[in-house]
């Protein structure tokens, strides 16, 4: 397959590489690291989404040339969808737009949507493929294309913390870290650059720990006094759920976030067999087995003491 | 260096082997893949270190192994002592109980007080050294070798994020996850999988947050109290120095942990330029250019004091 797709990239001259609405790590960096290499070998490549970059990775080298419209009668000789799922995912006008689609995926039952269908399911990442494709051409790796297929491999498999995370993930990211890439840079710069406000929310919301139940649920509540006390937001306590998910033994984690006077939203996070879902279609909410949410008023004791009775029955 | 090691080991009979008190991941890790590597070649082991094994590591395959007392008649052909820096800091008895004593560090300035010293301060963790030892000698890497090994390289470098993770660490990853190793099982047991009493004790260590010049250093402290009112012990003040260290700008991190009435002992990170290992030197102490520690006298408002005069100087 991947002898195939050198041989469209060796005939053709235009290029278009799109990837999945809402990109995260891997769909930008699959699709930058793509268009450099495209380039490198002087071909004249188009790099799109259409919901652009998102500012977490705007330090990606070569982001500014992403695109999130294209001119309605533009022609492609090859357009790549990576990393998309389905078609529809990447923009299904695509199809429309190239003598020659290819499709580089590591979803497993990804759409065969393609002439050249490149998926292999077991792949940390789209950008573990790219780095096979660039390997196999032989083309040179640059600092840029490093930083890209790093960030990639990175971003898909949890920070090399999942176990997606397989021999090839820690290789590719081990090579391109040999080719110059600083592995604090990029780490820092997409999980451990929170705004201080954030962590004076966390000094405030941490006390309000609750573990009942034998240990197996527990829960924090942030209020609007606390809000009005460090001047951060609810934009702020995103991932606090998981600080009382991470105490050993926790099947059920609750985050308490205030947004009226009396009126609490309730996240839900479960770590085992307990589906949060169910409870939270009880409280008018919704979700998966896994994470959900819904709302409950009252004050802060007594939002608690409701969710936590029935949360208790589950876990009994 | 090895291969006067490698034939240590094949003319002795009896070995110890040791790493620097409060061990972290690497210390304990590193500690327990040589252990079982010896005992693989039907050699007589003990594994000691003088703070035993902390309930984060208990997941590590062997750690039961791991004494924290040794009889006072007994003697060795051979005693390890890694990971230490100084021989004090594992145990200045070991020299007189052994034939042989050999250093293997990655600690820059690692005291030479063996008969053989192995010391690459470029290598990520001292488990990288244990590898390259393994490797040499040809002895089979078992899984619980592979775990112990990838959770050295793991725990030294911040789980695959700090600068120090090198091409040999992510290299050496991949091969114990070739070999059986799943990175979530470690990761979570490692970092998603606290006691209730940590949360507590942050708690109440993340109101001492403080910022300091224009927002390039922060720093949070423990006290003696906080250990009173939570039941918390300095185990659980483990990786609370990533918290100032994750504010967006902050180079360097401090954490101050009370010791005694007047007594700090400060822990440094650095993200960037600043040789924190240098400034840990003037206080005393030692480390690396981007993690080190030293202790400083006084009451916390002392402590801070001084050190910030110290750090602001250097970030000027």
């Amino acid at each position: 397959m991947i002898q195939k797709i050198l041989e469209v990239i060796e005939a053709g001259q235009t290029f278009l590489i799109a990837a999945h609405e809402s990109p995260d790590g891997d769909a930008l960096a699959s699709t930058l690291s793509l268009t450099l290499a495209l380039e490198g070998q002087g071909k004249q490549v188009t790099a799109y989404n259409c919901d652009g970059v998102p500012g977490d990775y705007r330090f990606l080298p070569g982001c500014d040339k992403i695109v999130n419209d294209v001119a309605a009668d533009s022609q492609f000789d090859v357009a790549f969808v990576l990393d998309a799922g389905e078609l529809s995912r990447a923009g299904s006008w695509i199809k429309e737009r190239c003598a020659t689609l290819v499709n580089i995926d590591h979803h497993p039952h990804s759409e065969d949507f393609g002439d050249i269908y490149f998926v292999d399911d077991k792949a940390s990442a789209t950008g573990a493929l790219i780095y096979r494709l660039i390997k196999a051409a032989g083309w040179p790796i640059s600092e840029e294309i490093a930083i890209n297929l790093y960030t990639a491999v990175l971003a898909d498999t949890g920070s090399f913390r999942y176990s997606n995370a397989d021999g090839e993930a820690f290789r590719v990211a081990g090579e391109m870290v040999d080719l110059g890439v600083d592995p604090w840079s990029i780490s820092s710069g997409l999980y451990e650059s929170q705004e201080e406000v954030r962590l004076r929310l966390l000094a405030l919301a941490l006390p309000t720990l609750r573990v009942a139940e034998c240990g197996t649920f527990a829960s924090i509540a942030v209020t609007l006094e606390m809000y009005e006390q460090t001047g951060a937001t609810s934009e702020h306590t995103d991932r606090f759920v998981n600080y009382p998910r991470s105490i050993r033994g926790v099947e059920v984690a609750i985050f308490f976030r205030q947004i009226e006077a009396a009126r609490f939203k309730v996240g839900f996070r479960s770590s085992g067999t307990v589906d949060v879902g169910a409870l939270a279609r009880e409280l008018g909410g919704g979700g998966h087995h896994n994470a959900a949410g819904g709302m409950v008023d009252g004050t802060l004791a007594e939002a608690q003491n409701h969710v936590f009775t029935k949360v208790g029955r589950l876990l009994r």
